[in-house]
């Protein structure tokens, strides 16, 4: 809630479309958890539900409503049989570094669980994407991705096995892929990338631990290497209660 | 679902993380939604709840939270009393470009309706955030996004009243508000935007015409002119279900 209108000190100089002013009461319980929310502070648990709904005079079914939206918001996160206050979004920049770059920029520790590696003929969607051969073998790398041992996210690459045979044989699953390929000599030249919010699929929620149907953001990457040649198609999903993007514009 | 894993030939070459086999009843009748959907097209109507949990099996609560998702999704959309066939996702750039050029170049009709416009002392966070000088008079210009007439967005943006002292006189709020800018000599120097996903509160929800709770895009911009003169800070809210945002990074 920024700068909401009732800061504002008179009536608008303007206004068009006419406002409804009810407000549901589970949305007026939970404004007022978010404030508690904020004067608690970090890693402090709330009270239980029924204390809460005693607080409030309201059924505890409101109160549920209002901790389940705040949950799926990344203001608060379940913890045990509690709930506590979660820490603010880490912020990804849009950029060519890698993940593994980002996250230690925040002081957090980043990590990557391999969850399968498979080899297989370049199907034509990936063929059309990314300019590969059709049929040509390809590797699809699938990692979890963590933060300070949370696991933040799920990560799936495909790249040529011309590009890096030995994928299988010498590559550390819990390293960083743009590392290894820099020691491959493959240097990385742009890429096309598209953000957008989904749903977690019950297999993607189970790999990531989240909750079923939680918003998350999906990234979309399409790179080339310096010569201009196709070098990867990276699909990676965030938690979108964990995660915020930033990016730099003109300048 | 991109290259689902059962497209490989084989089993993994590697493997960590096992997985748990179980799929949800509801998510195989999405799946089955889901491709019936591809076949049908854009602006086709799907069967009733009644006839496909008769063509599944299923009870009809589970057809009605496969259905839920694919309209949270943007894969399907109510229309009147029936479900249809939604089209792709807008693609807008991440740029320093007005949304009315970025839905242009896709071939939509961009459009605003005025929500409000208010004038008040500059409070403290966003004089932190933008550079302005705390007190000092800025406005605030709420504008509903449209595409096509279909309400798409909401967009808050807070500029001082120096920089633009008769906005509520001689701007349209119809049109652009960049434009408006461009007519007073002002350029864009730079901007820095965060990007994440947040539940719409219901006066959003009721601004946009959206189902409460439809997880949406915020884009935080917080912009200098061609000077480094703090220029303004927009907060632009987009239905999930009807956006993506592009970028292109190095090269």
């Amino acid at each position: 809630m920024d700068y909401p209108n009732d800061q504002a000190p008179g009536a608008p100089v303007r206004s068009g479309i006419p406002e409804h002013g009810r407000i549901p009461k589970y949305y007026a319980v939970k404004a007022q958890i978010d404030r508690l929310v904020g004067d608690l502070g970090e890693g402090n648990v709330i009270p239980t539900e029924r204390d809460l709904s005693e607080a409030y005079g309201v059924a505890r079914e409101t109160v549920r409503q209002a901790l389940r939206e705040l949950v799926l918001e990344g203001k608060l996160r379940r913890q045990g049989r509690g709930t506590v206050v979660a820490g603010p979004k880490l912020e990804q920049p849009l950029s060519l570094a890698s993940y593994t770059e980002g996250v230690r920029r925040q002081g957090r520790t980043p990590g990557r669980g391999l969850v399968t590696l498979d080899r297989f003929p370049c199907p034509p969607a990936l063929a059309a994407e990314t300019g590969l051969e059709r049929g040509e073998p390809v590797w699809h790398l699938e990692r979890v991705l963590l933060a300070d041992e949370e696991r933040v996210g799920l990560e799936s690459t495909y790249v040529a096995v011309a590009r890096v045979p030995r994928l299988d044989a010498d590559f550390e699953p819990d390293s960083s892929f743009y590392s290894y390929l820099h020691e491959k000599g493959i240097g990385f030249g742009d890429a096309d990338e598209r953000i957008e919010t989904v749903l977690a699929t019950p297999r993607e929620a189970l790999l990531i631990g989240t909750p079923p149907a939680l918003p998350m953001l999906l990234i979309h990457r399409v790179s080339r290497d310096t010569e201009g040649l196709p070098l990867e198609r990276v699909r990676s999903l965030y938690r979108g209660d964990r995660f915020s993007f930033t990016t730099h514009l003109g300048g």
